[in-house]
């Protein structure tokens, strides 16, 4: 399946393992936004890594899920970023 | 359909007039998320008027849309936000 996954994370330490958890598995495509195609089975492995580092209070974490890439299209409008060789 | 905006704006008063443009047409749901359902002509509307907005240098927004609501799957960990009450 297709997943975009976005955050607001309080806390930059937080925000660093989020993101670190998050580049094991997906594509960093914006400064707040991960994507790609994704296993379910990794999926819910991401899901737990991240369930176990987030502030249940004060954080929050979508996770889009798309059956089949073919449902949706994206358009950039813009600069096209790509953060994965930043280093974190 | 539905569609999900996420952005990345370097200037402040560039992201604020953002933000007001995306407030008329979709829900604000994380701090870099709008979504909802619109019609293709609002949508249309909406871009051309994100496009005299942005730095096509330094800013980037990217519009994922799923044709069918039923083919995407929302999933919230943390807490659930919703801006639409905020000022700007």
């Amino acid at each position: 399946m297709f997943v975009i996954i976005t955050y607001d994370i309080a806390e930059a330490k937080i925000l660093n393992k989020v993101r670190k958890t998050l580049k094991k598995y997906l594509i960093w495509t914006q400064n707040s936004v991960f994507e790609g195609e994704i296993l379910p089975g990794k999926l819910h492995k991401c899901v737990s890594e991240l369930e176990n580092i987030i502030d249940n209070e004060e954080d929050s974490i979508y996770i889009y899920e798309i059956k089949n890439s073919k449902n949706i299209q994206k358009n950039i409008y813009g600069i096209h970023k790509n953060f994965d060789d930043t280093f974190i």
